[in-house]
């Protein structure tokens, strides 16, 4: 059952909650990528600057394109020491996350908070928080942070300048991705004269591919299949072939994009095998068809253009049923 | 010898050089890309606009990622009609050309003109036409056109700001190379909402690629060298490869920037066997090489961090001579 969105607070509420609060954990979401990320960074950097406690916490480590960010303040797997870090915590803050499913082992901490906030950009966000800010038509939850940081009138110094822009480039896919506006355009151009390193960025995060990663990209690539008309690519990355390369999961990142940059293709679905019996999928679609809706028959969300699933299943399975599913969507729009 | 740069001229002097023309050449470089051509399209557009006679004339055909730009603008190889275009014609004008060198078979007829007017970014540009404007803050020259139009206070529409957008996105590495500023997301702001349709630009770009393209991709990277201690990368691609794929030279656009995005990698070098005594030359740097000064060696130019050349001499040859000249440019800035 669809639980329909509640209203937005406004940022003056989202500001004053977190004027009020002194011990603040933020909440990030599994598959951590540069727009949470960068996003919490700089929020947890404000909120200290500020002379509040505050952490940042993280169901796995920050993945080696990301490590240039402030990550002094992620607390990595923190299930042992739950009670610990809610002791004295006065405000549990969400951001970039859709729904508390998105936190799994810390859904529950999550939840217990005394009092709840979320900052975010999905559509599909209902709003689960005591307090919630969602800005459907900013490009990436940094832009939500950019606005309510300057709502709230604080300093954006270099570093938090830096971690936004992160975000803002990651989830625009530097400024491609339909969803980018003239005002994302606007506050990146704020954001480089806060001090943004924006070619760090560029650097650490599209410019330092490891060897294995480009001869992965070679081979996966090498392997892609089109479907439905030659409107969808399919590609897949297993564990054994990231073991005979010396490879790790996170070395595919792009991959989607390449498969979405096939012309005539639509849809772009990239499956990543986690382990025998779980597949990671991303989806991609280039101008008209709705992929959140293929990750929600997956039990996963997103946005209309970029989403994503679990798959409980095989590579295998996993290869078929997503195939199934694009290709029924596919053949609706089109007889439609 | 080097020859000393001319003072600019000022924007309301090119204004006023436009204003007179009746008839007015726009000439573009060889090896034709996006910044070129969007902003020829741009400037052509702008004087028919005013009632002008304008047309652009190009050494070859328009590479099919551009071919969504106003191509009706264009007249491809004229040279045998050399005396019919200069009829009546009160204008040549330069666009995005650091030298007369850059025109090939169009060199003649450039400096037959009764004016000259060039219009540029590259610091290597010395002034070599009557009236000379080169922006070289600028990222792109398409952001020096921006410029120029909003100076003479003439209207974007939309088809001109698509091709404005096109020149920045492309010059800039979608807004990541070094030469970015604040400003060149302030005008790409003004752009969108001029009506730049940059969606387009984005999939015509960037996201039409053949399965050729993909596949050729994948082979060259695969046989990538690294040298220099690792600090650089060199691929190429031979007529033989582009025949057994069945695909064109202008499929392998962006893999220079592959070959720079590898951690540690400083130089990248990309090969293109034209034919076989002469192999283009792309010259990418990271973050502190001089790229423009090894292009130079060579007969070529351009930016510190993007230059090339076009080498007389085999494939195998030049493989040889540019990796000496990275080599012998590495050891003097490692040692030093």
């Amino acid at each position: 059952m669809e639980q329909k969105a509640k209203k937005n607070n406004t940022f003056a509420e989202v500001g004053k909650v977190l004027e009020e609060a002194k011990k603040i954990l933020i909440f990030t979401h599994v598959q951590i990528d540069g727009d949470c990320l960068g996003s919490a960074t700089a929020l947890c950097r404000m909120l200290r600057n500020e002379g509040k406690e505050a952490w940042i916490l993280m169901d796995e480590e920050v993945p080696g394109y990301l490590s240039f960010l402030e990550t002094d303040y992620c607390l990595i797997h923190p299930k042992e020491n739950h009670k610990e870090l809610l002791e004295g915590a006065d405000l549990c803050f969400a951001v970039d996350c859709s729904d508390p499913g998105r936190f799994e082992t810390l859904r529950d901490l999550f939840l217990q908070g005394p009092k709840t906030l979320c900052v975010d950009h999905h559509s599909t966000n209902v709003g689960f928080a005591d307090v919630n800010y969602v800005g459907r038509d900013c490009a990436a939850a940094a832009e939500v942070v950019y606005k309510l940081i300057r709502s709230m009138d604080k300093t954006i110094d270099p570093v938090m300048a830096t971690a936004i822009y992160t975000g803002m480039v990651t989830d625009t896919g530097q400024f491609q991705y339909s969803a980018t506006t003239a005002e994302t355009h606007r506050i990146a151009a704020d954001l480089m004269e806060c001090g943004a390193d924006f070619l760090k960025v560029s650097i650490e995060v599209y410019q330092s591919h490891t060897m294995a990663r480009v001869l992965l990209k070679g081979r996966i690539l090498s392997e892609l299949e089109l479907f439905a008309d030659g409107k969808a690519a399919m590609a897949y990355v297993s564990q054994a072939l990231l073991a005979e390369l010396g490879a790790t999961m996170d070395e595919v990142e792009g991959v989607v994009e390449e498969l979405r940059g096939i012309k005539g293709v639509e849809y772009a679905v990239f499956l990543k095998e986690i382990n025998e019996d779980t597949v990671r999928v991303s989806l991609r679609s280039k101008e008209f068809a709705d992929v959140s809706a293929i990750g929600k028959q997956f039990g996963g969300g997103g946005h209309v253009r970029a989403s994503g699933c679990t798959f409980k299943g095989t590579l295998g399975e996993a290869r078929t049923q997503l195939k199934k599913a694009v290709e029924e969507q596919w053949k609706a729009l089109s007889t439609c």
